[in-house]
């Protein structure tokens, strides 16, 4: 522990991952006064049509 | 807030995700008494090998 | 399925959940074609403290 | 309930998920005295840029 | 990786939970093939208010 | 979006979830091409009991 789980619209790219993930460790980890191995963060990627805010769907918003 | 995950068998179409949005939206917002922008909605979609009920998955089921 | 986890902000009474949950499940049933009996739904609670919007806890918000 | 999330690296087998679900429903309802018919399952397959551990993608571990 | 949530009706012991996490990941290292010390397993509680499944509440089922 | 939920032993200070909700944020932020405004963290508190890793509770780890 701790573990993250990001929801987020998909095509985030590999590398925008990659620096998400070092960066959001360090800073937990710094933070929380946890070890860096001890941080786990998995990605959700969801499409447009399945997120939803203030009850409209982001594909339908312009 | 309120932040919902709808976790549901895929094979929802676009309108039906869109008008289950808009109206958990309304009920939430009139409910809970928030704005409706402040209401969040994510689905999940999973196939059906990935659903177990009672120890069966539903691809299983006939 | 389908299934429903709501995050929320602590004291909605349970007379609200009990508002919610009704009227989520008749939505995602006659929306979904699922029976009703299918339709799960999780309120998680959580503190002021817990809870941050643009970096800030909901806790800090004036 | 009670209702399970398995976050997993994609690539399971269907038999694999099959026979988790089963196994996983009996000890549930076994130790948690309820009904295995109560116990609903989900996996989650996530590919590996999509998981981070101590910081980095496991598409990025050799 | 593998992460597991469980949800649940508050009220399992600590016994009930400790025998839960140890057969649930000797399941899931045997038929997932991975190193029981990768298996990591969260339970959340939850009162009998904030369940509900057939639109109806937990705490209001006789 | 993105929406990120922050599994955690409880006991971090509302000092420490005050300061990684806003550093998440920033990072979140200026790495995926979001505004701030649009990052939404939960910290979702769990006790000693309710977390396994390799199959042993962390309150029976000496």
């Amino acid at each position: 522990m701790p573990y993250v789980n990001i929801y987020c619209l998909d095509g985030r790219t590999e590398d925008q991952k990659r620096e998400m993930a070092s960066r959001i460790t360090d800073v937990i980890s710094e933070v929380g006064k946890v070890q860096k191995e001890a941080v786990h963060i998995l990605f959700i990627d969801l499409p447009r049509t399945n997120i939803s805010k203030g009850g409209i769907l982001v594909s339908d918003k312009k």
